[in-house]
């Protein structure tokens, strides 16, 4: 075995755990997402950007403008799940810069000029780590139920400016009732990784 | 203590494991890699859409090419890494989805026509995967060196084709002397984490 993550480990963030549609009643606290975000915190990013922002959509008004913005499929479980997170990425990152990677000082200048590299590195390293976040909510031994479904335009324009990009939309919660489907297969290893 | 996941694989993937700039010279084999898939696989994508795929740069005739085209901070540890693999987002995803999103079968005609649209979804789900695959690397014992510092169009010429866009660089190996600088701040919750 060349793994040397325990099985249950495995299980939890891989294996087993699964998108879920549905999810119990029980609520997710801040304290569940302060945990999950000071584990996944820690994933790399380019130059340490850290670009990824989340918008915790609590209360109920907020979330019945959120559902209005989502797909037909995802409405239903949008307006159930316990906990609705709205991941976007920060493309005015480089402020954060000076702070964030300290021995670089020219780290912030390289991205002032440009919005539009800004932007490209904003979407890559804000999905590295809402991709972080989704393994982070499984560590919780939540389920995370993440949608791309839905007018992102419209939800930037409801609870963003034009600083963030969507990238996307997770419920969050313990599984409910006929959470998922059967797993779709996955590509064979030698339709993914090819050698030279 | 809100998290599931135990201390030791917390650490082993989040909070000890570092992005490594330089590695011993034991070799990664590809039963390694293989497991290191045969776990990320299952992380999720939007419709299931898989597009992430992994060159892995073995021959050393390959690996001088694939070093030409890295930043001059990224030569060195690219040509001296174990292994290095290039992420790359495959823009025909689709094609691919009668089989991986079987219970839509209509869901490879919805991208066929418009190759933007692809190269979007294929841009943010593979980051996705290329994020899970760091994660893979570290649940293996290893260490990850991502790099997006590079000439990337070269390397999508170099290695590629137009279907194919490069995200990153990733170099993998344990992790040698020196291997890191001190770990940069990260962000506080409450510069990440909003709730309406």
């Amino acid at each position: 075995m060349s793994l040397v993550l325990d099985a249950a480990a495995q299980n939890l963030l891989f294996r087993e755990a699964r998108t879920a549609n549905t999810f119990t009643d029980e609520p997710v606290t801040d304290e569940q997402v302060q945990a999950i975000y000071d584990l996944v915190k820690y994933g790399p990013t380019s130059m340490n950007q850290s670009p990824l922002r989340v918008t915790l959509v609590r209360s109920p008004e907020a979330r019945e403008r959120l559902v209005q913005h989502m797909s037909e499929g995802n409405k239903p479980k949008t307006a159930a799940a316990p906990l609705v997170a709205i991941l976007s990425a920060d493309n005015e990152f480089h402020e954060e810069l000076p702070r964030l990677f300290p021995h670089f000082p020219q780290a912030k200048d390289m991205f002032a000029a440009d919005r539009l590299v800004r932007e490209k590195n904003a979407a890559l390293n804000a999905a590295l780590q809402a991709a972080y976040f989704i393994v982070g909510v499984r560590a919780a031994g939540l389920a995370a139920g993440p949608m791309t479904g839905g007018d992102l335009e419209g939800i930037r324009k409801e609870f963003l400016d034009d600083d963030h990009t969507p990238l996307m939309v997770v419920n969050i919660g313990r599984p409910g009732q006929d959470a998922w489907f059967p797993r779709s297969p996955r590509l064979e290893y030698g339709q993914v990784v090819t050698t030279v």
